[in-house]
């Protein structure tokens, strides 16, 4: 295997307060490339200013791109720098930015220069939010790697938040995330009877398990995630994944499809149910869409197996996702038995968004 | 002045698993961008790989570098795209990942393809963290931009958070924020004198004065800071700051360093110091840098107007900048008297990070 082969990929971008004299610009950077003995190569557009590309011969090269409309933008991309090196590429954008000023005297509307953005790291940092935005983390370790049938499994530590599981991309996991899906504190689970469909890290199931509950039946499709979750993430599960099997619970490696059919077919009933599976999908086209064909389901099944005063708690996704959560509400209302519903947004730290969370409950009959 | 002039920066790293061979992947890779009918232009190097530029018409362009340890990427950057223009981008990295697993068969060990990088838009939406990670904001709208002459003062509208503050590019003011600073509601304002540095953005003025004080001082420098948010961040501030004298508060348009020394020349003493000036400085050389030499006279003058059994608040920074805070505790051992502090850690949700607040007190001498 390849050693770890990381870019850093710099950018600086000047905003300005009117059109550019692209060739006044060109020819005001041109010297600081050449004095790193850069290669130069020049394609102009009619209308469309200049891009300029420069090469070094240690294998590293810059664009710079002036947008007649008044945008100049430097990218600088490099491979495998010591702190030298990085010295050295800062040096040329504090070179770069002081003749544009020098050049526009106070008519620069920005100046922008981002965190280099490493690409092709062993280590990957940068995990969208729900709503596509890029965040990088503070990953500095890949604890565990692994693709199941099912999903790609990853444990990275961060340096803030300790362990964290990322399934498929998506960070998962999270105290704040356990305590808003429970309840928020709000339930009382004494003698309780409680399904979780998914949560294979154990977290909820951990927290329950403390509360004393009657019985905790967790479902969970991929025995990947426990294994890596039992070993990397046991401040959030503890020792509750250690057993299959414990005083007050049972942890079945299975589809929740079919377990859900059989227990409404048996009767059997839960105060709780609390779907842990996936997130609200993102995509818009309910009748397009097989997972929200899915959820419909999960939820039609969860219904079923819920007393009559039992309560469905679930996340739905992060706040910004307006149409998808309405879509979800719509969903709702189209059950076999009619349900009421409440929300509440949560900071979820590791998530870097606010997210929402549902409480629904079989609609009480009036007598 | 010009019209906001955005591109759209694409980026997509393939990291293989063994050495790429480069004439391969640019072969392959080759036909994508002729199709597009874009101009290539070759650079070779003898050790370092190729990097292919293309330019197409309507102005926007593509690198794709390849690395010869095993790292190709491609960045894409195009111009004021409408969605059709943006579908077609996405078609054009479809294409490219297709072709590259095509070629690879499994033993590409990642695919990245990041959330567009947009740069010079009108809107800036990118905020790193104090730690220096890149993080995109859900910023749609600039509400307030002034330079004062002590910062740039930015009020941004974030979909999920509101209105937040900006100063010289730190985002400030979150409702987490204010209630740590305060001492995390463990504490009885009613009937007590306070002193706020700094503070402009009113938050904690407005929260305190809720609680019943004797009196509160707020000593802000920048009346800009204050004109911005008595008019956009009124969820933060309430009506505080539509007077700056109040039943229960005044506040001083002023430098708090000569108010700090003529409070202490006076003897006047407060309950509680709370410092909302700035975060601990990151820079880890207090003897160059004159911020540390400022935190420190402020730590020192806070002192001593600061009952006997009074408390002092105050921000340090981000959990992941261990060497400053340690730093900074290391200061607090350097004072004109003797201090126990202790510290607390919080999810200041607009920040993106964890926080670290401090509690200073003077210790208590044995009788």
């Amino acid at each position: 295997m390849a050693a770890a082969a990381a870019a850093r990929h710099r950018t600086l971008d000047f905003l300005l307060g009117a059109t550019a004299d692209c060739n006044a610009v060109l020819k005001g950077l041109q010297p600081i490339f050449q004095q790193q003995r850069m290669t130069e190569t020049i394609h102009s557009w009619e209308d469309h200013g200049y891009l300029a590309t420069y090469t070094n011969k240690n294998g590293s090269f810059a664009t710079l791109r002036i947008y007649p409309h008044g945008l100049v933008s430097v990218d600088l991309q490099s491979y495998n720098d010591d702190m030298k090196g990085r010295d050295k590429i800062d040096h040329i954008l504090n070179k770069i930015e002081e003749r544009m000023k020098e050049l526009f005297q106070g008519s620069i509307r920005r100046v922008k220069r981002l965190p280099a953005i490493v690409r092709g790291d062993a280590i990957d940092r940068y995990w969208p939010t729900a709503d596509g935005r890029l965040v990088e983390y503070d990953i500095d370790e890949v604890v565990y790697d692994e693709d199941s049938s099912f999903q790609n499994i990853k444990i990275l530590h961060s340096k803030q938040f300790g362990n964290i599981l990322i399934l498929s991309g998506d960070v998962k996991s999270d105290l704040a995330y356990t305590k808003a899906i429970m309840g928020s504190g709000k339930e009382d689970y004494t003698g309780k009877e409680v399904l979780i469909l998914g949560g294979g890290d154990g977290g909820i199931l951990y927290e329950i398990v403390k509360l004393k509950p009657k019985m905790v039946t967790m479902v969970e499709i991929d025995q990947l995630v426990i294994d890596g979750c039992r070993k990397y993430m046991r401040k959030t599960c503890g020792d509750v994944l250690d057993n299959l099997k414990g005083e007050c619970y049972q942890v079945l490696i299975e589809d929740c499809i079919p377990v859900l059919k059989r227990y409404a077919k048996e009767g059997r009933k839960f105060d709780y149910v609390i779907n842990d599976l996936t997130a609200v999908p993102i995509s818009t086209s309910p009748e397009e869409d097989s997972t929200w064909e899915f959820l419909h389901l999960i939820l039609d099944l969860s219904m079923k197996v819920l007393k009559q005063d039992g309560k469905y708690f679930t996340q739905g996704n992060c706040i910004n996702l307006t149409e998808a959560l309405t879509l979800y509400e719509e969903q709702l209302g189209k059950l076999y038995c009619p349900v009421e519903f409440s929300k509440e947004v949560v900071c979820v730290p590791s998530y870097m968004e606010l997210w929402v969370f549902y409480t629904v409950w079989k609609k009480r009959t009036e007598i």
